[in-house]
């Protein structure tokens, strides 16, 4: 069975942002995939790097925290991630900034030829604004430049890619209740269309 | 007298990141500024925003967490921000993501009006890397694109820029104390030069 890891944030177990990480799953769980969720704010993640945490770069098997070694594990056989939060600040919150500044370390999975053990990322991202707005600095640029090639592809992972939900505040919808709903189709029609196009779909 | 907010982060009291925030502070000092130290590693500031500090968008007047209020008045009457962190994954570290996802906070400094309480604004942030290596991927356009437009500009501030000291791992020193020694040099002429910028110095 194929497996993935969801990862997300958001301080509310009731935001739209949990309804995409929920939608998302049912929807690979229905084609056949195992997904293993980690939803950082209620396991109490602590983003915050210690000097425990700091790369040695010149040791690529230093042995971090606890919690960043089973983190790190949690990845390990897995096919691909998912990574779902709302943008703060044109980038991601604290507390995912946090999980890849710890877990995704050196040594781990960059560095004297370690990487992620997949290659498919996708990052899964929610945007109060809608997209004439959040677009026209082109911050969305910077975002997407910083996930995929400066995370993502700095860890060896070929695929990754960013979909953005627009206007979750509503700004452009006369029924907000039926655009999170439409938002919802979206990130599922997203998450369909990209197992399809997975190897032995 | 001219009042200057100084923020820095580092897992380690005696970095080189410290020692960075140190030597402006010193530097300004000696140059008739009062400057206000936050060190949001040892003062144990939580990076991860709760329900508390979420915006209210109808309500710019919202009372946030007393944490948060406290920090948004600190800068009250400062004439400017420093801010000092070392680079990970081309941008800031999570605990100074998350310092401006709570303190810089709708109604506070955005929105309704609202602004930070002063221009200038630097970021001294310190790559590990060279800067052929840093820059070869467009990722420091990425940063300084969302630090000065993203956030600062957001908050109103017209004058943000980026100072990148590069190579702190000291891949192209052959003395490396003494490359950290010039680091700190540049750290210095930079604060020396803004202070002579500015208005009435």
């Amino acid at each position: 069975m194929k497996q993935l890891q969801l990862i997300w944030a958001h301080p509310r177990a009731d935001s739209l942002t949990a309804k995409v990480a929920q939608a998302i799953t049912e929807e690979l769980q229905q084609r056949g995939w195992q997904v293993t969720e980690l939803d950082l704010y209620r396991t109490g993640f602590d983003p915050v790097l210690q000097p425990v945490d700091e790369p040695d770069w010149a040791d690529p098997d230093k042995a971090y925290s606890s919690e960043v070694m089973r983190l790190a594990s949690d990845l390990a056989g897995k096919d691909a991630a998912f990574i779902v939060f709302p943008i703060w600040w044109f980038s991601t919150p604290a507390i995912v900034k946090g999980y890849i500044d710890r877990v995704w370390n050196h040594g781990i999975f960059y560095g004297s030829g370690r990487r992620l053990p997949f290659d498919s990322v996708r990052w899964i991202a929610l945007a109060g604004e809608s997209e004439a707005s959040f677009t026209k600095r082109g911050l969305d640029k910077s975002m997407t430049h910083l996930l995929n090639v400066g995370i993502a592809g700095f860890c060896g992972a070929k695929d990754s890619q960013v979909h953005i939900l627009y206007d979750t505040l509503g700004e452009q919808a006369t029924d907000l209740p039926a655009h999170h709903a439409a938002l919802l189709v979206q990130a599922r029609r997203m998450a369909a269309e990209w197992a399809e196009a997975q190897p032995g779909a």
